[in-house]
């Protein structure tokens, strides 16, 4: 069988972002000290315990800079700043929200902060943050001057929807009266924004009008919003947390979804249940039943379709060209079938 | 008597810096909820209690911004945007430290972390952070955009050189064999960076040639050295430590400084009582005409002296002009009298 070209344009490009990603952390080291440079590169997934593919990430954010940038047009290797600028901005997000959420372990690893302590932690994502946007500032000799400070700013603009969709999910925590038009304000700045600027910046790096790139904005934050309602319709019902370890289901931990929104809103037996406090890993199976019976899943699939189609109809709109359009419509389109 | 011109420039200064301040931390209100602004708000002094001049800080980096364009011979308006980023950059810096350092005070109110907790306090500090860089992406508008691009990888590799001084502040911490050449690594990061970045932002707002515009840059570096040289001489030998309040002594808190490193490096009796651990307040006194005795006072002092010395003739050489240029060699001079 010949090879996939999908699969085969997805591998150069990923190849081609890991090298950059790793060129451009190496600036951590140029005050003569390696020590908080090694923490990034752990971070990354290139040093420490464990260091492979698999902690690595999917760099999913960088890829969708690539496969715009082709797909508008533009030749991918001039966007590759573009793309490390964007995986960089969503690994100093993590560091932080590791912090912030208390979470000791990703990918299988420990968590900067839960290795080298709080104050380590939130300094080495200030090296992150910084080294983000030293990146965006490289456009200028890849593709524009003009071009890398517009990326700059949108980038910057999209740092400070983060922070407020990530002041949202904090003040969530100790709500119990949010509605589902509180759960999109929160994801817009979180997830919609950052996935947003991938797609624009590719089609920027294209030469893309003013027009056209805002499309493929469009088209990223629409894919942004739909991956994480199937983000949270497998923190219910995907593989992982259905058999056997429901103790991570996303009903036990509390996390504040778009099904169990839906679900309060119906004040059914559902959301008596959700009241009376936290849901033991043994009654998981139960609760789910009744998140089912009150339309929480279908509501929640519905929603991932209707944004995952109307992603693909924008993305129609601004007219991708070659193999990397047919490999962003083929990404929507796995998004709302993936299992894990 | 006539007012003096120096004051009448630097107060005019001062209130354009304030007013561009809040009008750029008012785009943290964009994303339609307010509270994330109004602790940034907190945090420069515009909102709470206590919400005075007093509170506010300086804005020396600011002020030294406005100072250098003017004495360059630009428009200081022009200069702006690039005197609020830094100040955003170095109030970004100050929320972060103070969860760092675990600080429950600034200038006589409740740190960030201390009144919100530490996960907003990351939050809001990032969102600081985002906003600096936005201004300095403004200086499109008022000075071009060559020089904006410039301004903002400039700022953001200070930021990076910020995260490196701060790595050594805190892994300083823990050892016992720390050098005079230790302490110039980690002040160059975590102090000198940013104020030299400030005095070259308000050359090159001016259209200085690179040549005049890295003079700027080196006399605000060299400045930066003696302000945290002269810091750690306040700290011991300043009225609010040596009077009454000896608690607050660096010689109390452990703090590393430039006397205590001298002092260790002679081997002499302070540095035998200093490795015996922790010095009460009852003993500062004492400890004090230790450290003096062998040096560690006067080496400092003329260390500092040295240091504006040479931060005023490179200023010579850049030709500053007018009051503004008076300015700045009389804030120089001041630096190395103050008491406070």
């Amino acid at each position: 069988m010949p090879p996939n070209p999908i699969e085969v344009i997805t591998q150069t490009y990923l190849d081609a972002i890991e090298a950059e990603l790793q060129h451009a952390v190496e600036r951590a080291k140029e005050f003569g000290n390696t020590k908080l440079h090694d923490m990034l590169a752990y971070h990354m997934g290139w040093q420490g315990n464990r260091n492979s593919t698999e902690v690595r990430g999917k760099r999913i954010r960088s890829l969708l800079v690539l496969l715009s940038c082709s797909a508008a047009g533009g030749d991918w290797h001039q966007a590759l700043p573009g793309a490390t600028a964007v995986e960089l901005v969503h690994n100093f997000s993590l560091i932080h929200d590791d912090i912030e959420d208390r979470s000791p372990v990703r990918r299988g690893r420990p968590t900067i902060w839960n290795k080298w302590g709080i104050p380590h932690a939130i300094n080495t994502g200030d090296a992150m943050f910084a080294l983000a946007h030293l990146e965006a500032v490289r456009l200028a000799e890849t593709v524009s001057p003009s071009i890398a400070l517009k990326a700059v700013e949108i980038l910057q603009y999209t740092c400070l929807h983060l922070t407020q969709g990530q002041y949202l999910d904090l003040s969530y925590e100790s709500r119990n009266d949010l509605t589902i038009e509180d759960y999109w304000q929160m994801v817009e700045g979180k997830t919609a924004a950052l996935i947003g600027v991938s797609t624009q910046l590719g089609a920027l790096a294209a030469f893309s009008s003013d027009q056209a790139s805002d499309l493929y904005r469009k088209f990223g934050r629409l894919l942004g919003l739909a991956f994480q309602v199937q983000d949270d319709l497998l923190g219910i019902w995907g593989n992982s947390t259905l058999t056997g370890k429901s103790s991570k289901s996303d009903l036990v931990t509390g996390k504040i979804t778009l099904p169990v929104l839906y679900g309060l809103s119906k004040a059914g037996k559902f959301a008596a249940r959700w009241m009376l406090g936290p849901i033991h890993p043994d009654e998981v199976t139960e609760v789910i039943k009744l998140l089912e019976t009150e339309g929480g899943k279908e509501f929640s699939q519905s929603q991932a379709n209707d944004l995952v189609n109307e992603a693909l109809s924008t993305l129609e709109e601004a007219h991708p060209s070659g193999i990397a359009g047919d490999a962003l419509t083929n990404l929507a389109l796995k998004l709302v079938n993936r299992q894990s």
